[in-house]
Parts: C-alpha cells; structure tokens; sequence
C-alpha cells in the first residue's frame, strides 16, 4: 500500500511541472487549454435598481435579465469608489484608490484641466494580462488621465476609442443640464459639451457625437472580438453613459416608457446583446466571460435623467449602499454556474481573478486589495471576500464585515442625504437584512463593532497612501 | 365566386353552435379542448420588490425567478385596495370594493368580532367556474367573513382549508409583537395568537401552529391537486404570512440572509416549486395558469419583520404605488408567451380572464372592473386595461390613466408617509419614467388632469355603492 503512495506521489511530483508548462501554452481559441477571454461591460452612473433583474418596472433589458438567468446575478458587489476615477483606477489595479494616489479630498475626479493620472508604477489589468499574451482593448470612458503618458496605450491597452473623461466635461455654454433637460430633448445641445472621441492617442472627433457614441463603442467591442479572435482578448468596454447629459440613437430615443434614461439604458443592453451574438457566433462564448457593472450609484439629484438605487440607501458620492453597490452579472455558458451570489464581490476582484484564471503573477511588491473570486464563479463557493472598505476620497467613512457594515462617518452628496457626521460610536446595519441602512443595531451588538474595529486598525496599520493625483490643476 | 363565399359563409353558420358546443364538453385532462387549471398564490403583505427577480439582494425565490424567466413578469400590475379584507374581496368579485361593500372609512378589514361578510349577492371566480364544471379549493386566508354563511364554501369553494382572517387576530396576550420580536424568535408566541385553522366550515386547531402552516398550506395545494385532476380547477392559495406575526417552519427558519421574513418567503417560494412540480407530474403544467401576487403592500413599520416596496413610495395602507402595486408572475408553459409585461393589470382582471376563458358568461346585472388579460398573456397584445382607481377605504384617493398617475388625496398609514391632505389641484406622476413618484408635473400637463377628471367623472356617475359590510361589529 505504502509502495503504491509513494509511487502515485512521485508521478505526480514529475508530471507537475510538465502539467504546468502544458497550462500555459498560447494557442488558437480552438486549443481547449487557452485561457479565458474578458470582457467587462462598465456602466457609468447605473444604479443598483436599474436593470429589469434588478427590479426595474420599466426599463427593459432583455439581454441582461437572459444572462443573469443563464450566469450569475451578483447582488452584494461593490465598486471601489462612489465616483468615477477612484471607481476606474480601483477596478483596472485592483487596489484601493487611496493606495494609488487616485482619490483626494481636494478634487473628487479628474478634469479636462488636471495635471495627472494613474501614476507610471500602477499595474493595471490590462498590463497582467498582457504580460501573458492578450490583446487588450480599452472601449469608451478612460477618466484616469487624458494626457499621452496617461491614456489607455500607455497603460497595457493595444488599442483605445473612446471618450478621455467624463461626457459633461469641456463645457463651453448653453444651459444649464437640468433645465434644459426639462424643457426636453432638442435644449440640450451636443455642441455645448466638447468633449473629444479617440482613436488611440489622436483626437478623431470633437465634439463626439453623443447620440450614436454607445451604439458606435459597442460596435467597436464587437469589431475588436471579431479581429482578435485568434488570441487571447480583454475588451474592457466602459460606456461614457448613462451619466448625464443623456443621449440615445435614433432606434432608441424616445422608445422606452422610462423616458430618455431608459432610451439610453435600453440602447446599452441591446449592445450586450450584440457583443454575446458575436461571441456565440466566433464560437467563442464558451471561453469568455463577460462581466456586467456599473462605476458608482445613481446621480440622483438629476431626477429623471439619473437611475435609481432601487431600494438601496441614497446614489453617487456617498458611502451609502446606493452609492457603491453595483448591478452585477457575471455570464460565461458552460464555466459560470448559473445561480443568484449574496456573497460579497467588488469590482477590485476583477483583477485578481482574471489575472490569475490568464495565468499572470499577482504583483507581490505592493497591497493589492482584489480576491480570487474563481470558486464561487464556477463552483458556487463561499466568496473569499469577506469586507469591504467604503472610503470617501481618502478618508475611511465605513466598512462591511460579512453581514454587517459599520458607518465611522455619514454624508450625502449633491446637496442630498444630510451633512458630514462623525459618529463617536459607529451606526451599524445588518444590511443582508436590512438593505435600506433604516435601522441601527450598534446598541445590540457592541461586539461586532470591536471586530470591525480590529479590521480596522489591521487595514490602517499597512495602508501606505498614494501621492495625490486628483489635487493639481493647470 | 360569389356563391362560393355564400356556401362558406352557410357552412359556418351552421357548424358554429357544434362547435360551440364542442369546446363546451368537459372531460379528462388528456381532452384538448378542457378549459385551463387555474392557481391563484396569494402571499400576504408581500412587497413589491421582495422577490429576487423583482429585486431583493438577499431574499432567494429560485422557484419565482424560473417561472418569471420562463413566463410572464408584470411590472405594473395592481391589487384592488392596499388592506386584506378589501383586496381579497376585488381578486374574487373582480369588482372595486366600494361596490361590494367590502370597504370602509370606519373598519379598515374585518376582525373575528365584526358582523358579517362578502354579501350573498356578490359572485366570486369560484362561483362563476361551479358554474361550467370546476373543481373549486380555497387554502388559507380567506378575510371575507368568518361566519358560516361568508365562509369560502358558501361562496364557490367546494373545499376550504385554513384560518378565517389574519394571523395577527385573537390576541389573547402577551408583549406587543414589535417588542418581542426585537427580543428574538423564542419571544414571539403562537399561543398568543388565538387564530383557528378550519377545514371546511369545522374548527380543526386552534390557535393554529403558525410554524407550520405555509408548509401546510402549500401541501394541501398539491394533494387538493393531485386528488381533483380528471375535473378542471382552481386552487385559490392565499398564505397567511408575511403578514406579522412572521413563523418559519424548521427547514427554512434562521436560514436566509434576510432574516425571519426572508425564511417566510422562501418558504413560499418552495411551495410554489412543489406546486409546479406537482403539475409536471401530473400533466397538466400545460393546461394550467399559476398567477403569483400580493394583497398589498408591505407593512413597514414592523421594520425587519416587514418587506420592501422596492423602489416603489411607502406601502401598505397607503394610495402611493408601494401599497397596491404587487410583484406579479404568470406561468403557464407553451400557453403564455414570456417577457416581461409593463401594461396595467389588476388582481380584478382574473375573474374576467379566467371566466372567459373556462367559458363561464360574466355577470351583466352588474359593474365589473376586470378587463380579460388573455391577448396579452397568450400574445403579447396591449392591455386591454388603462385606468387604475386607488380607493383608501370608500374614498378616491388617486386614479392612474396609462403612464400618469394624480393624486386627488394622499395620507400615509400607520403613522408613517405623512397626514392626509386633500389636494385643491391633482398631483401628478408619469409613474413609468418616475416609478418612485417624486416629480410632481401636473404644472406640465394641464390636459391630463382634465382627461382624468373625465374619467373621475364618468366613474363616478355609475358608481353604486354597496352597504357597509366592514363597520358593524359584536
């Protein structure tokens, strides 16, 4: 018996390494050992409530229910921020974006005006997955520097198109959004916001011609996968909308019964739909996962034009569950095991999962806050990650421990949801039971404030803060 | 040509009342031409957004999903009143309460002292399917009556199994539910709740192990099932829960993220497996149509022990869209067409649908409120309906006419949402774009008030309304 052990442990000792090298061989997407294709579809400014599986009564995304039914529906996944360029830097590096140097309290975002962007030493995703022979695509909203030494091709893409920054920038006049937005469409003019669409580091149009920009980038995404195809792809597809001001194409403008929002929401889930077709048409849908989410909550003082947190606690720029919880739906036919996931995910796991499932090193030189989310995706497994840090630029307001999530400091944004608080002793909400953040049980339970505390400390005790990249203006 | 047409035209004529007569028969289930099982599951105080396809992060009803997914999920569909008694009352009658004199500004719902019941010249669905040939069972809540003469067997129900009126009633002692709740499960007494469990017109336990009963409950679906399958049927389920106090039997209690109410719903939601899965076996999936709806609203002072409207305004008690607006699943294989529908519909509408379509003449002595749903269950046709009238007690608070939606009146309930206030000039929502009605735009359309105020009128002008049957009491 002894014998037979030893015998079956030394085969396996020499046929390991060789098992390995067999694992890593680049080859045609025919070759059944080729690592996965990504493709990460980034809403901006989508709330939690705004898919049809999300609740939403009127705003019709068929494509995006169908994947969730057939995929996984994520419903305690968080982005890395409340806004967009800590949102961004934290899902491309897989760090926190206090550790980056992407999140300030002097400047929440990047501006057509800032000096910087993601520094030169932030490993991003696409730069792992490079480093193992991917093509790397990035599609639409950058906002981590508009700068050359900043784009998308300086950061592991090949290939860029897309919008620099946010789709409200470069404003040379005209109303304002709101109340040209009242009086309708046609007062909101495309002239009046500047921004530049690029090809790579060139500017190609200018202003971008926002009513087909989501059409077009989901069109590139389709375009990029058909070329590809032969290698080893990541598409990271961040569309510029439904961040406001809101457009939509001719197809879609004025179709859906949620108004002009769900035009444009309607007009991303049909481009799902067209770049799942294309996979399934390559013949590749069964090596590729795409992943579905959004960048932060909803803007909710634009009424209409912004989404809607469902029955999440407030939107955009707070630390409340409305505002970095995430519509998130994970879809690969055959790998994923379709199911609904409670267990908690944030889009800094991307990171780490995709880059381990490519084959690529995790950085060891620096804090890298991502998890494996591997075993819950195709074994429906506990989720590794078990907290979650909810910062507001580069100050810690919360943190959710399992079930629980603790507030240290509360604020709402955009003139809604209450001033600044510091809490003495944390608020504390069982928020798998109590999603809406109403009630308070830190009286009841003093002893998961302590743990949460010790979590704390532990995190405080190794954070090394990035050099401020938001702060400076030209 | 001519006479060709005239022989095809004589030819019909005279085979029409064959045929008539044909689709008539009743017969075994393997007939073609048998009329469809109906099954009613009627949750109690269920919010709109408790299930997971309508949105819940944490509630899981894997059952409800799949039959949403693989049927049809109204978005936009309505219970006849935001209280039981009055709610039960419009799902059977397919009539607004105010004409049953099933409502009331003095007795919100009845209680086990009040004096009478559903008066005996009310027509209830099971009446009207007696009528051609069904098999008729009312399991659970019934709340229209708890002496003989209201009692489901003498109202079309050939079989009746379960407690007369609210789990919450014959309060025999004990602390105030919310206190000990906030105590934990073992605080909360069964003992304390006097209700009895009834088969038939017979007092059969009492108080009822409330543990047990929405197991029980769903069980006596599938064997009420099972035992009446060579006859067409309908099984009106109406569970007691989650309408406080909340049970969960062994198998689901402590077991959901979302606490005490989330077993409840699971429980629930694995009922309606059973019940699907019993209709599989037996063949008649096919032939059958399960309805999955609410009575009203959540009742959301009871905090964790209550549900979520969702994104949806306040809830129970209330005219705003959380208290009647019911999360809502048609399920028939091959029969209805899936997808998702955000036409109006209304607990109302199955009587006439289902009437209709088992061949039973709906009643033309009287005013009836459904509208038959077939087209757009079997085709995907608009809606025949296009008003909604939300009546708080015998009053007109608010009528919804296709997207918009004016308040006349609004007042919260149970000391949430606000006093009442009548309101000089309407309020108006397009509940579609503003599903959460916050945007008051009646400034904006002039021309839709008017045309409500136009069908205000016309309803009003026919209105009869019946007596009291909620006010008196022992």
């Amino acid at each position: 018996m002894y014998t037979i052990k030893l015998l079956s442990k030394l085969l396996k000792h020499l046929c390991l390494p060789f098992l390995l090298i067999g694992m890593h061989v680049r080859s045609a997407q025919t070759d059944e050992r080729q690592p996965p294709n990504f493709v990460i579809i980034f809403a901006d400014d989508l709330g939690y409530g705004d898919l049809g599986v999300f609740g939403h009564p009127t705003i019709k995304t068929p494509n995006l229910d169908r994947m969730a039914h057939e995929g996984q529906k994520w419903t305690n996944f968080y982005a890395g921020a409340s806004v967009c360029t800590p949102s961004r830097a934290a899902l491309l590096t897989g760090r926190l974006p206090v550790r980056s140097g992407m999140a300030s309290n002097k400047q929440r975002v990047l501006f057509p005006n800032s000096k910087n962007g993601l520094p030169a030493d932030e490993i991003t995703l696409a730069e792992q997955l490079k480093e193992v022979g991917y093509s790397t695509a990035c599609i639409g909203k950058w906002h981590l520097g508009h700068k050359e030494q900043y784009l998308p091709t300086n950061n592991g893409f090949d290939y860029y198109f897309g919008v620099p920054y946010s789709n409200d920038m470069d404003k040379t006049g005209g109303q304002d959004y709101k109340e040209a937005a009242k009086e309708g469409f046609s007062a909101v003019k495309i002239e009046d916001y500047n921004v530049p669409l690029m090809r790579n580091t060139e500017i190609i149009e200018r202003p971008v011609d926002q009513n087909t920009i989501t059409k077009r980038y989901s069109e590139e995404a389709v375009s990029y996968i058909k070329k590809n195809k032969n290698k080893p792809f990541l598409v990271y597809l961040a569309h510029n909308l439904p961040h406001i001001p809101l457009f939509a194409s001719k197809e879609f403008l004025g179709k859906s019964e949620r108004g002009l929002y769900g035009d444009v929401v309607a007009e991303i889930d049909d481009g799902v739909g067209k770049i799942v077709a294309a996979l399934k048409e390559e013949g590749l849908a069964e090596n590729t996962i795409v992943v579905f989410t959004s960048d932060n909550g909803p803007w909710l003082p634009f009424e209409t034009h912004g989404g809607s947190a469902g029955l999440l606690r407030a939107g955009k720029g707070t630390t409340w569950e409305g505002g970095m919880r995430e519509p998130t739906i994970f879809w690969s036919p055959k790998k994923i095991k379709p199911t609904v996931i409670t267990d908690l995910g944030s889009t800094m796991d991307l990171f780490t999962t995709f880059s381990k499932l490519a084959g690529a090193k995790i950085p060891d030189d620096r804090s890298i806050d991502g998890v494996d989310l591997s075993v819950t995706l195709f074994e429906k497994k506990e989720s590794p990650r078990k907290n979650m840090f909810y910062y507001r630029g580069t100050d810690l307001y919360a943190v959710r421990l399992g079930d629980y999530k603790a507030h240290f400091i509360t604020e709402g944004a955009y003139g809604q949801f209450g001033e600044r608080e510091e809490h003495a002793t944390a608020i504390l909400y069982n928020v798998n039971e109590d999603p809406s953040e109403q009630f308070d049980i830190a009286g009841e339970h003093p002893e998961i404030i302590e743990q949460i505390n010790g979590v704390v400390a532990q995190h405080r005790a190794t954070l090394v803060r990035g050099i401020d990249m938001l702060a400076e203006r030209e």
